[in-house]
């Protein structure tokens, strides 16, 4: 053990201490505040763990779920967030954030800036079980928070139901059963006025 | 798989996002403010994964140290952070955070919260290879914030470079090449004038 990785790993955990200053849409269910990336990454890894029996896989490697959301939102330090409904925005993410991601993970030494890469890219190409259950997982928690702060964040950004429907239907690859579960919500959420049909 | 066991966690899942409201002494590395307790943990469990060849043990069961990071702040939504050098708080403080680890955890379905007292006590208890070496990542990084704000939050709360020796000092138990690396950093505070000696 060379002290020059040591020093590497803890340049590349002081330089990530920045994703706590990424802002994104959605609101606390307290309505405080915008959440940011850093703190919404913890809430992801903790349904994960809390929800993997709805895996539509039944041997997740949940570990490797874990590692994954870790590590996803880390590209948005240079590349700020891209919010869900920002049709624009996404045309040019996958360059924006790949050139993030070689600069952030390559600070790391190279066997690790492979290894997070890899990560986030398998996170992106959404192909592996695992990869769709952390994307259902990403994709439900901004809509429990707009559900229990009464649209907060759809209403702020001027998002419909059938807009809510399309971007994030892809939570039943990961979880036909949270998919399910969305859906009513989305539903309830129309019905009580807190999302435009 | 009943519709009960679902809204039961993710009952759970709404009542933690508290988390990300309870702050901490530590100010993020850009000083821009105080930390809460969700994002501290997400950037403890990329430390633990970062770092985890570093471990005392060569064989660390490292998902393990994830599940019990994840879960090791939740009670502090109830019985709200106790500062590190604040040792009339570290009276009651099992006492406090017993209760609310039993409210909490208590809300997932009884497996799940059994799962997650067990972690968070084999956390608080430290006697295992895997919590040795969690409470090292959870003791290093405040250090790492403060040395590298010049020492705010050790300046703001009056704190010395013996106080913080021995409060940190079982970072050793689960990693003595990071105990080396903090002695060091804590030396360099002292003499940049970040921290009291």
């Amino acid at each position: 053990m060379t002290t020059e990785r040591l020093e590497r790993q803890l340049e590349f955990i002081v330089e990530v201490d920045k994703l706590k200053s990424v802002y994104r849409r959605s609101r606390l269910i307290n309505r405080s505040r915008y959440e940011n990336d850093a703190e919404h990454t913890w809430h992801l890894i903790m349904m994960a763990m809390v929800l993997s029996e709805h895996s539509n896989r039944k041997d997740l490697d949940l570990f490797r779920v874990f590692r994954m959301l870790l590590v996803h939102d880390i590209v948005e330090i240079d590349a700020g967030d891209t919010f869900a409904y920002d049709d624009a925005g996404h045309l040019d993410k996958f360059e924006r954030e790949d050139e993030a991601a070689k600069r952030i993970f390559g600070l790391l030494p190279e066997d690790q800036a492979k290894e997070c890469y890899a990560l986030w890219r398998e996170f992106e190409d959404r192909t592996t079980d695992e990869a769709q259950f952390a994307a259902a997982v990403d994709r439900l928690q901004p809509m429990l928070h707009n559900y229990h702060t009464e649209g907060s964040s759809w209403k702020e950004n001027g998002v419909t139901s059938d807009k809510v429907l399309s971007r994030n239907k892809h939570v039943a690859e990961g979880s036909t059963t949270l998919w399910d579960y969305a859906e009513k919500m989305i539903r309830r959420a129309v019905e009580r006025g807190y999302l435009e049909k």
